[in-house]
């Protein structure tokens, strides 16, 4: 997570601006300080690094301990980390490492109950360029930690010809055939479809992925069936935690769910001092 | 909002990276192209500026017409803009532009169902600084065009004494002492407070604002009468689209809510190419 | 003070570019050197982290000791700090070092006159957006330094409707009326008055604070009395240090000074190689 | 001036922030305004493109028409350009315009003084890096604009050996020494001598220029004999309008004067809206 | 390409830094002039719309016709472009147009020669990480414009398992386990090995690409005939004009050519003024 | 070499981008490694602490030790560094650190195979402003390295009027009268000349430099005769390694070479893993 430092130095520059004037007015210089980060609620953690970042970058005396690694389910009342040094630090750093932290671990939380719905099935959660402008790395990168994986990044790490640009081009076929002329062979060619006619034309063109989109459970067993595995099928569109079994049932590859990192709840945590 | 360009910059950064392979791949020169950002539901409106800035930074031969305002009320299939240009480049803005326009009017909407809630009493909606990180100017914005107010935007543009300050000062008295000398009284000064004594000691030291924080309401009546207008009252805590009728016929002035920007919902909205 | 590090940053590289030809040139690398900060005159200091910062950025090996706080009144001939490492790096931080420490310390003591020419009345002497651009934050520190208050620190941090604002709002009732409404009361409201007649308008629209702009010590008398401690008054325009204390004197709360920032003299410190 | 753009951006980001809630609050949107920067005092101009650059920035539909030109002298009254656009953004872009106008103009009033006192002479006046942290670039453009020259730019684009770099290099001799066979000829090299001995050392080493530092005029004489044109003299150090014109009678080839940008007062212009 | 805008800033700010005090020194305001970009050698072009977005950045006044495109092979003595301006603009820009139009021919003519040696076999030229940092964008762009394909952009939009990765996992199988169960399979995954055993057991644990690397013609014909189109092959190593042929006739998929972007020589290309 | 940091922060986000998802998926958090870089060829060395830079940016935790130190002559097999410490950090930096090392030291190498081309001749190798965008104070650096010197860094470090600028101002002596009217003295005047009847224009005129542009030996010969140690003399065009004896035998005090810059060649070095 290369992009841990840029994030954060952007997220205390926009909270603090020129300098925090209650800290400065009311905590005494050299006033020291001890605080614990706690679930207020049962979660997915993700981000405890960013948070230790947050402190550190504000005040390189602090002494943060992380209690509990990225990735584990955490408990209501477990402490996540504790946090020591100046008061004003800690003050400072509070809201932004909050603000990460709960956003993080609410998309790993989230994409948990997902996994968790499919397991059993040898479908795969993934996630989708909906994210928070800004904050992609960070989103994806919570993703992985609640037991999902990573779509593409951005537009140039993966072809994936939607609806737009098969029009643009004149049809599914020479769409693809295009990109394969076009693009060498390290990359795989994904193509969106919405019916079966669409999946029989990517499969005939030589698709190596294909999204079957907004499809009935019904359509993706047919188009499932019609595959047969000569590409792999991801299911997108109406996915959420009621549907998303029965779809994982019909025994597509991947599942992506853009809910994961566009409607996901901030967890609660706090930040309390001793 | 001088801060669109940066962020619109960023946010098509990310996304796109070096290249559109599949645009580049799939779409040939100067092939051109027509879409309409239409609504899948019923929301209120903010951003169409920050979607037009997004397609105008890819290419200034753009064309974008926003048919609706922000903080408009839209109805679910209605057309907020059209916008005519290169293919490529409608087809490379378009999920950043929603990625923004969905997350902003997620905002104002939510925003306008709390100040819905508490029409007629004199309770002001205003939001906190739990925003998201990078994106704090559009979505303190975007709780304008909701009809909401905006709290202070960082750490030194006003004074808001929490309890840890207090803590570490060594009593509300001594805070609110200590701010008054150090601080211009071009500044109000706030304090948290968690009970009636301490609503009492803040009052004594000559708050402007006094923040009854997770009080319930038969406390906030208390406080409110307590007070008795001799300094403004805000509410927090615990505040949702059940509670907040409650809380604000109470009489606080103003209520804060965290949700406003860290518990919104996307709004669903199509880019539909013609 | 979180921009010191980038206003650092800019500086050395503006001052330095690739590299410093001449110390390159003419001392041998692994040359160590000690130096001190000395002042040339009496001055009020501000800005020796400023100068740590420098030489640290530039080389972490430097050691630096500070031997004066901020806000401490200097005497000629003291010594402000130490500076041991390589002689190079010194010679490559002193220019930056001095031009940031000269004139932060120009600043606060300018203030410091301007606080004392005052002391024994009620009134506060604060700053104003008369700063150098992209200095402001280490400016308004330097305020502070010298005992004045900072006024607000950017357009967004405050209400200040100015004579060009009310005629564009068409009168100052409406444009009070009109930031009532759109602002949140966390804020308070300030305008600027001309003459009696536009102060009594403030009064009544319920003004928080009353700018009375180049006004004559009479009519000044004349407006405190009229507000009578239903807002608060500042004076602005035509204040030095010959002026201040007759305005003092009249009994207004604040008295905003533009000189502090941008008619300060740098003062005098040298850097001396032992 | 390929920095314009890169200050203005600073400066405006530091001074409007997320946005400027008086005016967003007081002015309604689409009022348009016409205004005048006016001359309050007589000086010379430097920095109309500059105000030009600012306005346009925020708003590219504003209409910005310049009657007077840098290096010109004005007169009290006159007006230096119109401005006609959106009232917001007039209000928005003042302050930043005459932030950097007034600065720049004192610059160039003040190195035409300069230049002025030491007419018929043979003296060039040259500035020196005694400049605005992160205004470098405008401030020697405003010194030429007054008439004056500019020494070195930045550490790189010139050699100059100070006494500092002589006791680290071990003599005035071996620094030169030194920095001939390091530095392509084709820069000159000058050193800094305190006295007739080190002018000497200095004549004998071969360096192209000699800094006269700190000598009265009696030694100015003596040093500019001894060097009798076998390489450029340049005074500095105690150099006011009260002494220049007796230095430069001395026949010294440059006069850099460190007040230039380190002690110009900001001239009077005002921005009146019609 | 995005990042046209970014690195061609970056170039002008390194090249002209503050201001060109030769042009500003003898060319006077205001002087028109009238340039063509010329061909002094045969080449394929790259770049044209980099050259353009130098002059336009410099002055939005100039005008810049393009005669030739990109991926074209230009003949001696051709004309690339007219430019038509500020002469002060003109000669600003010279520099860093040629400097990036030189370098990005030169790769595209690098690349089509290696594309030309191959023609008729199926192998496909690629890329490589080897490219100048900071232009990597410019560089791959420049190895299509002379037919060649690109490998991954960079560490996160491909898996390449290289032998210190197969190292560090404890071998070919359980490296490939792992990235299988780690990263969606949307994208593939690529082995590197050394030998035929090596090849035989990245087959078996599935590899979709595998890398022979530093192999001789000989071995190449023995790994692919393993391989037998069960996985894609790419040829490394030892690749350049006289050997390039030999190993394409082997019926490697793909070669990747480190020299493409760290050998180019650039290309001859002048800007007469006319 | 102040520019360090900032190329190598840049280098690694476009090598890296969001993450080295190869590193993730297949090498165990907490491996440790031990690598060497090793010459595959012989070479003189530039760069070896920009390779430091980029190991201890990805990770603070990673030991380097430099056993060899730019401009040193290296022979084939020698070991320039050994690095320490978690794999994934030094799989991460290993092509960033690579593609500046082997640029860096092919410019060294081939700058001072120029150097000892003219030993002996009091001729002086100079770079130009052929340099590779972005990283031209890396590339400066290395021809330092080389034994090269540095002619002017950018367009505004010094004064050199070339063809274009004689012609805009209407023939050399004009140029160059106006060069010395506006700009300080303490730059030394260059002008390019194509005869010898502009040789002696220039002279007359007063350059200090006079470059002598794509004149053959003969010509050469002639011009140094002419100029006479009135004015250094700078040979251009035309430079290469079999030509640039000649051209230093003719007595001309400097030799500019593009070649340095535009056309050297990577050495070959590895990083090998223990």
């Amino acid at each position: 997570m290369f992009e841990i430092e840029r994030i954060v130095r952007l997220a205390l520059h926009e909270d603090i601006g020129q300098c925090d004037i209650t800290t400065q007015a009311t905590v005494e210089k050299g006033t020291q300080a001890r605080a614990e980060l706690v679930a207020k609620e049962p979660f997915v953690l993700a981000g405890i690094e960013v948070a230790r970042e947050v402190f550190l970058q504000l005040d390189g005396q602090v002494a943060f301990e992380a209690l509990k690694s990225d990735a584990e389910a955490i408990q209501k009342g477990e402490v996540l980390a504790w946090i020591k040094g100046g008061a004003g630090s800690l003050l400072q750093g509070e809201r932004v490492a909050l603000n990460l932290l709960q956003r993080m671990s609410g998309i790993a939380t989230l994409t948990s109950q997902f996994v968790a719905a499919v397991a059993g099935t040898g479908a795969v959660i993934v996630d989708t360029r909906k994210t928070t402008p800004g904050l992609r790395a960070l989103e994806k990168y919570s993703v992985r930690m609640g037991g999902g994986k990573n779509h593409r990044t951005s537009l140039y790490d993966g072809v994936l010809i939607k609806e737009n640009h098969v029009a643009a081009a004149g049809g599914i076929a020479v769409a693809i055939e295009r990109a394969r002329s076009r693009v060498a062979h390290v990359m795989k060619i994904e193509v969106e479809t919405r019916d079966l006619q669409e999946v029989r034309e990517a499969l005939e063109a030589g698709a190596d992925i294909i999204l079957l989109d907004n499809m009935s459970v019904a359509e993706l067993d047919e188009a499932v069936a019609l595959v047969d595995g000569r590409a792999l099928t991801e299911a997108s569109g109406g996915v959420n935690l009621e549907t998303v079994r029965g779809i994982a049932d019909t025994g597509v590859d991947l599942i992506s769910v853009g809910a994961l990192t566009h409607s996901f709840r901030a967890v609660d945590i706090s930040m309390l001092f001793q």
